[in-house]
């Protein structure tokens, strides 16, 4: 076999069957090889954002990559802004980027680029395979780091002869890293700050620590020490609604957060970093623990989050059963459509076990706190700020769980970066309902103006953050891509909206004027 | 004054005077001081690949360069496959990247990257500021890179913290670089290689060497020699039409192209380097000059093409009016719309001073020959063959020319990547005609298969391939953003359409089903 056949049978083998691709002509032989690959299945983004997006929505819920598939140095650089996002989450992904083949590069062609330059800032591992018989073992090696826990970033560069040339063969599968565990002793340590009676005290979690299982260990804790549980702002995927095991979400903004924290005594962190300002601000901290208060270092985003917070749970000698969310749907005041009356209605009608992703930025502020008490969901955000990620997450999302239902919950600027998401969803008949939350502004950005202290700007500053003028139709966007789409303007409209996409398999787009 | 205000203030005082921009929180400062800036225009594009797209477009036509303003690495990154473009274009072009602040960078906050190096494979020069007085001299510096004939792409990464102090100040205007004269020695050498009796000869120009006044020196080389006059396939920006010096393109495929290449004997380079194929294949030569022929370098793209033109002219002896083009349309056919009636349909229609901004690839192979002697008018391609840089292009370039039609001739699948440059469009009410030629397929890549020696490709390789199922609606899409549009699928309705998008001034969108 050639080496793109060797490549793509040794990462099905691995257990990789989904391949969202861009392809170009370097890439020919692999998408021939895909072809050829019995249960492989490839799925075309019409942009490489959406491409590696769809990636990183697969790899949080899948919890296995996907493999992606790219045309060269810039179709590798169309996806990096998305590939920041997955490493941010750390999703498990695969990148194939063809290249140029070896004796073909110091022409200097016009497509040529530094791809392993252009791979490295947004890759947690790069590699060139060195010939065609090495590309199934870089596959391989790919497979590795990806699964490493949760997941990486990982790149192969694929030389178009290296595809090419005949001669090569599947490699076996890699062993597995498995999960590290916590050290007993770093256990012990975070059980006696909790044990301690000196004031409020918190477990600040993310990653792997806010899927249901971890979360139950942590609702122990809180059961036995009176712990609050607090999550990262952004995150990768917490499990929660109706039955399980509630934490609250540290604010976004720097000051608010850091008053937010202000009191406690005692953090321990699983699964997270302390927590830093978003942005800097003139005057104002990056750094949000309070001072003075006991940092606990349970464990880092790469350790075994449900291990360590069950050893601590016993330690403490904690219930068995803690406390769980019960339904609790807030009330939706009729008439005009706000994001708090869209918000109530979403948690009322919001299927079991639904996915949900969020970049929603200032327009859907209300979703996540109003649909605390909805039924059991998965929820997703935007991990890394880089704005577009929101559809082309649902799109993988949908297509790692075909029998459950997502929510994509955009706000109208991130969605333009990667509004070609919408045509995969219809091509693939992906199970998506997608809310638009059209406030016609990047509305953050007015907001963060005041913040980094801009007095009085004037209008030009001003169109710089404003969608309208005109206005974009996204209904009309939507039909041109092949999902069907409404706009609604008020609590009714919308209810009726979202029941009717929530009851139809396949995608719908609502348009929510807000 | 602050940083940012020193920085922007230095840039006008160069004469930068067009933004094209998409900031964010970290480029708040930047932003207010392009508000606070007279007479520095702001243009919002809605994802980066339209930013910095939509600079080449104004380099291209204006000669100087337009600033971006871009969001930290992520931002950037989505900004590359046009500034790859850019790059291979030589055209003039100044990023202004934000970063988070110095003392920021450290708390590995969400959105940070390693920004200089997602900019160093797509930029000829990066630098970052030092501190807010180092800024403004970045700034000049960057506009003296991106001046060097005939164009770089120059990169500024502007920590938040540099642009916010104060006590910073403009930076006089850095004396800018000339254009290096090609040496009389070097000159003499091609007019010798010309004089040689001995087999056909050729003047294969690039670059700078097919503006009019180039081409004019180019035409009377070729009356005094009998040297065909070839183009590289790929143009930045090609003066031609009716009353010009008329050039042959020299065809895309690599074979075709060495055939075409093939009996030469002597072949000088002027603005360009000896062609070679776009992509490699399975036992096709990269190399396409013919073997044994005298190949002469007079002038690469960085040496002043009509200089040396114009001296190898006179050193010829060459007569002072070489033959022009003369005003020729080739016959429409009537009936279903095809490449070719919509081709002859342009050629006939075509304004006097028209630009084109050509990114049609195979639906659009018929344009460039037919539109030989239409009247005169200015022609760009796609220099890098990052795909996604048609519509931008056209958007800068109608900025930089806003009393010149622009007329944008976009294949659907590359017009998808950086669809959100219609709302720009719009929104500054551009003067651009945008002709999709949709043909529901990545057409050119059904033939790359083909080369590359794939046999028999199954379903799911033709479905990497194909833009159907769905369909893509272009009229809903533009409309979508504020662009008037409508579909043709005969020649009859594609001369009405044409004819009425070319009458009025602004943009519209003619959706020709070819």
């Amino acid at each position: 076999m050639n080496g793109a056949e060797a490549l793509i049978q040794t990462l099905k083998d691995c257990g990789v069957d989904v391949c969202f691709a861009n392809p170009g002509t370097s890439e020919m032989q692999l998408v021939a090889a895909i072809d050829g690959q019995h249960g492989m299945r490839a799925i075309l983004g019409l942009f490489e954002g959406v491409v590696t997006g769809a990636a990183d929505g697969y790899g949080r819920m899948a919890d296995k990559p996907a493999a992606t598939l790219l045309h060269l140095g810039p179709g590798m650089a169309n996806g990096l802004a998305n590939l920041h996002n997955a490493r941010r989450a750390a999703s498990p992904v695969i990148n194939l980027v063809g290249d140029h083949a070896t004796y073909h590069l110091h022409y200097d062609a016009p497509l040529t680029s530094d791809a392993l330059g252009v791979a490295a800032p947004m890759s947690d591992w790069v590699r060139k395979s060195r010939s065609q018989r090495d590309l199934a073992q870089a596959g391989a090696e790919a497979f590795s780091v990806a699964q490493t826990y949760p997941g990486k970033v990982a790149t192969v560069i694929v030389p178009a002869d290296h595809a090419w040339d005949e001669g090569s063969a599947a490699v076996a599968t890699v062993a597995l890293p498995v999960s590290p565990k916590v050290p007993a002793s770093v256990v012990a340590e975070a059980a006696a700050a909790l044990r301690e009676e000196d004031g409020p005290k918190a477990l600040f979690l993310g990653g792997r620590a806010l899927r249901e299982d971890a979360l139950h260990a942590a609702g122990r804790i809180a059961a036995a020490t009176g712990a609050r549980l607090i999550c990262e702002t952004f995150v990768t995927r917490l499990q929660r609604g109706e039955g399980r095991v509630a934490v609250e979400r540290l604010p976004y903004f720097g000051e608010q957060a850091a008053d937010y924290l202000r009191d406690f005594k005692t953090i321990v962190f699983a699964g997270s970093e302390p927590p830093v300002s978003f942005f800097a601000y003139p005057g104002k901290p990056s750094w949000l623990s309070p001072e003075g208060a006991q940092l606990v270092r349970l464990a880092s985003a790469r350790e075994d989050a449900l291990d360590c917070l069950t050893a601590l749970a016993d330690a403490l000698g904690a219930p068995a059963d803690p406390p769980v969310q019960a339904r609790a749907i807030p009330p939706a005041e009729a008439g005009t459509l706000t994001p708090f009356n869209l918000a109530a209605i979403l948690a009322e009608l919001m299927p079991d076990n639904a996915i949900v992703s969020d970049e929603s930025a200032t327009a859907g502020m209300a979703a996540f706190p109003m649909t605390a008490g909805a039924r059991k969901h998965d929820w997703m955000m935007l991990t890394g700020g880089a704005i577009g990620q929101g559809l082309p997450l649902a799109a993988g999302a949908a297509v790692a769980c075909p029998d459950r239902k997502v929510i994509a919950l955009q706000a109208d600027g991130g969605g333009m970066y990667t509004c070609q998401a919408l045509w995969t969803m219809a091509r693939e008949k992906l199970d998506v309902t997608t809310i638009i939350l059209n406030n016609g502004s990047y509305a953050i950005l007015n907001i963060e103006l005041m913040r980094v202290g801009v007095q009085n700007p004037g209008p030009k500053a001003l169109s710089m953050l404003d969608l309208k003028n005109p206005a974009i139709n996204w209904c009309l966007l939507s039909e041109g891509m092949g999902v069907p789409a409404v706009r609604v303007e008020t609590a009714e409209a919308f209810r009726d909206a979202l029941a009717a996409a929530l009851a139809h398999k396949g995608p719908r787009l609502i348009e929510a004027m807000v």
